[in-house]
């Protein structure tokens, strides 16, 4: 492993520290002698490394005092979920130079699959695009509108006016602006339900938008519509009907109806997260609930971060005609168009020209191979069972016996593998089984492979 | 004038009036047989300009039946601050076309001056960059932040750390955030000052995002201080120290001290937005209020939709060190990175390359001759009077008469040049004298002349 390898493991292994709360704001990191000696680097390696922290604002060092984590990034301020990290770790067993750890967190899809030449295209159509001297539209480009539109009606059953497409800078930002519109237009908190367990990215970015969430229980078939019923006012519910999440459980047809039925009857709004509805890997793709809509209650969500790149940072909301609309486009408005143009022209280009697809096309079989190992595998195992591997990027995996999901995690952590726990997608403790979440999305087969030994492995030392 | 050319104009023309409330939503629009007799145009030109309006989701036809106004598009929906426009109309004499609409409103720049090459060079660098995957840092490309940072330092008197910097989707977006990260800090609403005429952007943003908001006069050196410490308990105040917008005073060392004080002895924040500061036609450069910031009450917003082109949705803001920086950055977390990180590396190029720097010294030149335009001109018209103009991109026009602001808009409108009402500006009624706002950045010469004749001629017209 180069210089370079070896710094960026100790830079993932220091962030690690502080994303989990081994280290807090303020406490001092371990001298560059100590910890080069701990890690068997060159302490040059570690120097570097604390260089490269100090200018992404991780830790602050000072000529002659001991390195410190800098204040404001301590577990909860910057939780591993969205944070900058690298899935280039390597399988080569030496688990102990921290250089090559293996992040299978899920979230992050096979991107760097793409085509270079269509990526490039799509580049060179965005520099090329004649400069106007004009301020953009904040619905989005009508292009780029008009290209999602159209993709709705093949691929999710339905194909909104271009008038109710509008442009976000990624889904979190989607769902701030959904609950931004909404506290205006009630003129206080909205109450909005959320699925337990579920997108924990979403209900951070929905409280931070002055919502006020109420978690509802999921089973096999998606959030609990009876229970939602029964626990008083409610202004809106986010549901994730393709492919729960983290769970797996597609909604069936006739809970769909009554959840639409419900939004109808109580004026709740009901917001479609459509996460990752392009990768089905068993059975015929579901539409979105949006489709069903005839009463016009779905707000839908969905965009490019698992089909293309996260880093593109654009995503869309389609707008039921009304009320709603009027206020998420005020709030829109309020914050001003927030994509880039060469970016929407970029992604644009990519519908248009079928690019998208192609890439789609070749990612959809890789996964289906990643699927089938996790599959295969943990079918060979007693006491261990995969969920939520119809669609999506990524597995649950639960056991029978008592490891706690936190505990497990740990201990893969320390042997150089990054996962999720599904404790940590509950709204009230309790609500998931024990388990952990893996994304496979970024991995290789070998990277899979030695994941899944890792957890193996953990599992036997607690016992089970 | 070719079909395209006429089609736009129609176009133009109808969302002007839905914009300026002369539509609104559920009006009929005049029968495509009508307005082409009126404009003088092919009916044709009106189909196709009405196909766009309804596709853009302006107003919505229906086979058959009378085309209308759609909903939730009205006058302070879509207002024509941020709304898509066009600012190429040719100055050729024949104003009833509707084709021919100069746009003299403020806030677009000089785009298409950049050179292709270096435009070019930027986006290829970003499709260039080797694909990772991994997420966003919320925060911002180090890379960019640094060379941010470094800027900073030349040309603005401070150099942060890379840690304080915070790269936001445009300047809305910034005070949107830094709105949200402060409401939850408080846990309440928090009461923010604003310059009284100030920037309406800014503060539609911060009153979406849940502030309340309190004007506060302006004089010939900026907010007035002893005002503001007059007001009542304040959490923030938002200030354009540099270039005071729309009048256009630059605040003094002495009042900048005395904010500063006020600030730290009331535990207030300070917004310092820096909107178009590298702009100064004469004088020298004056430091950015946070160079003075013994305290860490100011939180430094930038940005390049001025420097550069306003549809690249980035801007940044400089945190001082403490809980704003904390409860900022969770609001960062919260929403999610929102630049696109080819964005980010595109910018990250213009900036390390110079590119951005030669851009500006040519546009430089360029603002320079129109600002002598405007001065010459309104120096030859007794009882015209032109302020604003030792930098930016735009001027005030006041006269001495009676003639309303926002009736010599309507009457310039009428023939063809938008501009803004001083009034608009304002947060109470009075604050601001009787006058316009027009916009030079991507004006002509021979634009700016016409813009002025109107001007005069409107002026006229009215006794003046």
């Amino acid at each position: 492993m180069d210089q370079f390898g070896k710094t960026a493991g100790v830079v993932a292994r220091v962030r690690a520290m502080v994303q989990d709360g081994t280290l807090v704001a303020g406490d001092a990191v371990p001298s560059t002698r100590v910890l080069a000696a701990e890690l068997g680097v060159a302490r040059g390696t570690v120097v570097a490394a604390y260089e490269q922290l100090d200018g992404e604002g991780w830790i602050r060092t000072r000529q002659g005092a001991v390195a410190r984590v800098a204040a404001g990034v301590g577990a909860g301020h910057w939780p591993t979920e969205h944070t900058a990290r690298d899935a280039t770790g390597h399988a080569d067993g030496s688990a102990s130079t921290g250089a090559d750890l293996l992040d299978a967190r899920p979230g992050i899809p096979a991107v760097t699959a793409i085509a270079a030449r269509d990526w490039r295209a799509a580049w060179r159509a965005a520099a090329d695009a004649p400069l106007r001297n004009a301020l953009s539209d904040p619905a989005g480009l009508p292009e780029l509108r008009a290209q999602i539109a159209a993709q709705l009606g093949l691929a999710r059953g339905f194909a909104p006016e271009i008038g109710r497409v509008v442009v976000t800078a990624g889904t979190a930002e989607a769902l701030s602006l959904v609950t931004e519109g909404l506290r205006n237009r009630l003129g206080r908190a909205p109450v909005v339900a959320v699925e337990d367990p579920g997108y924990r990215s979403g209900r951070r970015a929905m409280t931070s938008a002055g919502a006020t969430l109420v978690g509802v229980p999921v089973d096999g078939d998606g959030i609990d519509v009876d229970v939602l019923g029964r626990i008083g006012p409610v202004d809106a519910v986010i549901v994730t009907p393709t492919h729960q999440y983290p769970l797996g459980s597609v909604m069936p047809v006739a809970r769909r109806l009554s959840l639409l039925d419900w939004a109808t009857r109580t004026g709740a709004v009901v917001v479609e997260d459509d996460y990752d509805s392009e990768f089905r890997h068993r059975g015929s793709p579901v539409p979105a609930l949006a489709a069903l809509d005839a009463t016009g209650v779905v707000v839908h969500v969905g965009g490019f971060s698992k089909t293309l790149d996260p880093r593109l940072r654009c995503s869309y909301v389609v707008l039921p005609p009304g009320p709603v609309h009027e206020a998420v486009a005020a709030s829109r408005l309020a914050r001003g168009p927030v994509v880039a143009e060469p970016v929407q022209i970029a992604l644009a280009h990519l519908l248009r020209t079928g690019a998208l697809r192609r890439h789609l096309g070749r990612v959809r079989r890789d996964y289906t191979h990643r699927r089938e190992r996790v599959a295969t595998r943990v079918a060979a195992v007693a006491g261990l069972e995969a969920r939520a591997l119809d669609g999506g990027l990524h597995a649950v995996l639960t056991w029978s016996g008592r490891a706690a999901g936190r505990d497990v995690v740990a201990r893969m952590a320390r042997s150089g593998v990054l996962v999720s726990a599904l404790e940590e997608y509950e709204v009230s403790p309790g609500s998931a089984p024990a388990g952990i979440v893996l994304g496979y999305g970024a991995l290789t087969l070998p990277q899979l492979d030695r994941a899944l030994d890792v957890l193996l492995e953990v599992l036997r030392v607690r016992g089970d």
